[in-house]
């Protein structure tokens, strides 16, 4: 398999924009990449779009397709991923496998999502599984993975607000953020209970937005003089937990992020920077262990030296996450390479990390109790 | 890249399954596919699904999970795949290349849809484009394109009914065909209209089906005694048509099957049997000719003369094809693939190709005036 680059990216600011079609957003995201990267749309050979929601909120399928008629990216194969949340960055990863593999030098990948409508937000998107209709929503499964934590590990409801009060902060660096304003522990404490422990600033919003980035080869990089940015691993995963009981040990995660570091030949100290799927506080705290940077109930150190804050030893999230850069689902994995491509040339403006040479991305689809529809954990370099 | 076989394929008969969800169609042709590589659900290293429609009308996502869940296939890389009635094949096309770059041995795609409901087929599946609200649904396009070739080549209702009798001929021998009656040229003309010149019998079913392909590398196809049918082309294509007011003309065929012939390194000559997307009787006679096997014009000849009928030069769609096996949108193209194998191998009972060596198959989808979504074309050799 061949090195593959990133040598180009782009993105719209993430938000409510419901004045924008898909199309629309996704092509801000392109044409950026494409500018960003010194090409043109007829350079690209093949095109991968990730979306996980339009078919059943806006009855749109193609998406792929229709964005990139739009980019006037024509007559090349195009494929439509559905992940998740993880069908941004599993786009991606096919992205790099067709690059890497040799079949084609240049590729682009876009992830696009629009989740507010006329009528308010995705509440309604289809026929609910039984463990759904009980009551078992994505904010009511993390709410008991966070009771777990607590009654195992003893940390309080302050140390789990910790995790968006970091990254709002570092969401009001970044102007592509929805959320800009920074909150006190004490605000999300208070902030309206959604499913206790979990309260409203405890939750990722609901966002509309589009993300792309333009893979190639090694000799294509360097022919653009665009050889920085390499992605050392590509790593899409799915399936139960050994113990689902154990509702705080996501061993996905651990699969994930050993074949990662593995296939990058690097292991967690030699991250610079990590952008995770902090969907809710909980789970950022339960990344740091599973993905290798803290043991098994000292996350919240992590928080309370500051060690995963802008100017840390592993900054976390310094986009400002889901929590606060916002979570346009098929859109996200791709958002988050998009950061780490960013900060690893450094381009990142007031929340540059010094110095960032290696940076994880992290996206984690269709969580339910025992098991996971997808993980996708990608390591970019720069050389 | 590698070689690969595809040593295992499994289907469900396709027809109106209404009792039985995605999952459970899905499973039994996994559970066939395995049965028949002798294989176990462990030994599947990645898998990929095709569906088109379970989104808008199941309200169902990550439909790969659901099914390999049933199968007992966990902990791989799964990817969800939507690309209109190409669905199916661009699944096949991700696990081929899977397995191609040496990224994974043996590899699993899964094409399933449920287009029936309670309340009927899929009529109202989401907010349609300007055109469509117009009144330019499928069959008033392809009626287009009917008249065109009619008026440019001067030939009869009569002469394009006989795709309509060939395919429902054939799909008479096939158990897992949805229509197993044979029709005459006159039963085609007579019934009902749905767009002059396109009747009810010149336009495929409605559909409910899964189908299965494992896919392996030469050595796990050497171990496994199964090293027989090789992957000799997978391509996937999209986009406009150099001249989209010649409706008659479908240069992205052309362009796919010229790569499909290189990448092979053969041409129409070489193929003894042909799967192709018949969604209306006027598109076989087209294919015919973009895809190299007749002259421009000249297509109904291959009808009168039987050389595409089962016994002839070179059969189409000898599995009944979409108008008579059925349409299973995002099924679609791993069916077509799996009446290729049964065929190379020697496995088809009363439709059997004799001495079949070389197949292909060619499924086209989202297709509108001037541009097409995606068209994939398979080539698989007996070895």
């Amino acid at each position: 398999m061949r090195d593959v680059y990133v040598v180009g990216v782009g993105m719209t600011p993430l938000g409510r924009h419901l004045d924008k079609r898909l199309r629309d957003l996704g092509k801000v995201a392109c044409f950026s990449a494409l500018k960003d990267a010194g090409l043109e749309p007829k350079d690209i050979q093949a095109g991968f779009c990730g979306n996980a929601l339009a078919p059943a909120i806006q009855g749109e399928t193609g998406v792929g397709q229709n964005v990139f008629w739009e980019v006037g990216i024509n007559k090349i194969p195009i494929l439509n991923i559905e992940n998740a949340c993880c069908s941004g960055s599993s786009a991606f990863r096919e992205a790099w496998l067709t690059v890497a593999s040799g079949l084609y030098d240049v590729a682009i990948a876009v992830g696009v999502e629009k989740t507010y409508t006329e009528k308010g937000g995705m509440l309604d998107i289809g026929k609910p599984d039984l463990d759904l209709m009980l009551g078992l929503v994505l904010p009511a499964y993390f709410a008991f993975v966070a009771n777990r934590y607590i009654q195992e590990f003893g940390i309080s409801k302050e140390d789990l607000a910790l995790v968006a009060v970091k990254n709002r902060f570092h969401g009001s660096l970044n102007p592509y953020s929805q959320f800009r304003q920074p909150v006190t522990v004490e605000e999300v404490i208070q902030s309206p209970m959604i499913s206790d422990p979990i309260t409203r600033l405890s939750c990722c919003p609901l966002s509309d937005g589009a993300a792309a980035a333009i893979l190639v080869s090694k000799e294509k990089a360097e022919k653009l003089g665009k050889k920085t940015v390499k992605v050392a691993a590509s790593i899409l995963q799915s399936g139960s937990y050994d113990n689902p009981m154990n509702l705080s040990n996501w061993d996905l995660n651990i699969r994930a992020s050993e074949e990662a570091y593995n296939r990058a030949g690097i292991g967690p100290e030699d991250i610079d920077l990590a952008e995770v799927h902090d969907c809710f506080t909980i789970s950022e705290l339960v990344h740091y262990e599973s993905l290798g940077f803290a043991k098994k109930g000292e996350g919240v150190r992590l928080l309370k030296d500051k060690s995963t804050y802008i100017g840390g030893k592993v900054p976390f999230n310094v986009s400002g996450g889901l929590l606060a850069k916002g979570h346009p689902v098929g859109c996200t994995g791709i958002a988050q390479i998009v950061e780490a491509v960013w900060q690893l040339r450094g381009e990142a403006n007031k929340r540059q990390v010094e110095n960032a040479r290696v940076a994880m991305t992290h996206t984690m689809g269709g969580v339910k109790e025992g098991d996971c529809k997808a993980v996708t954990i990608n390591i970019l370099k720069r050389e």
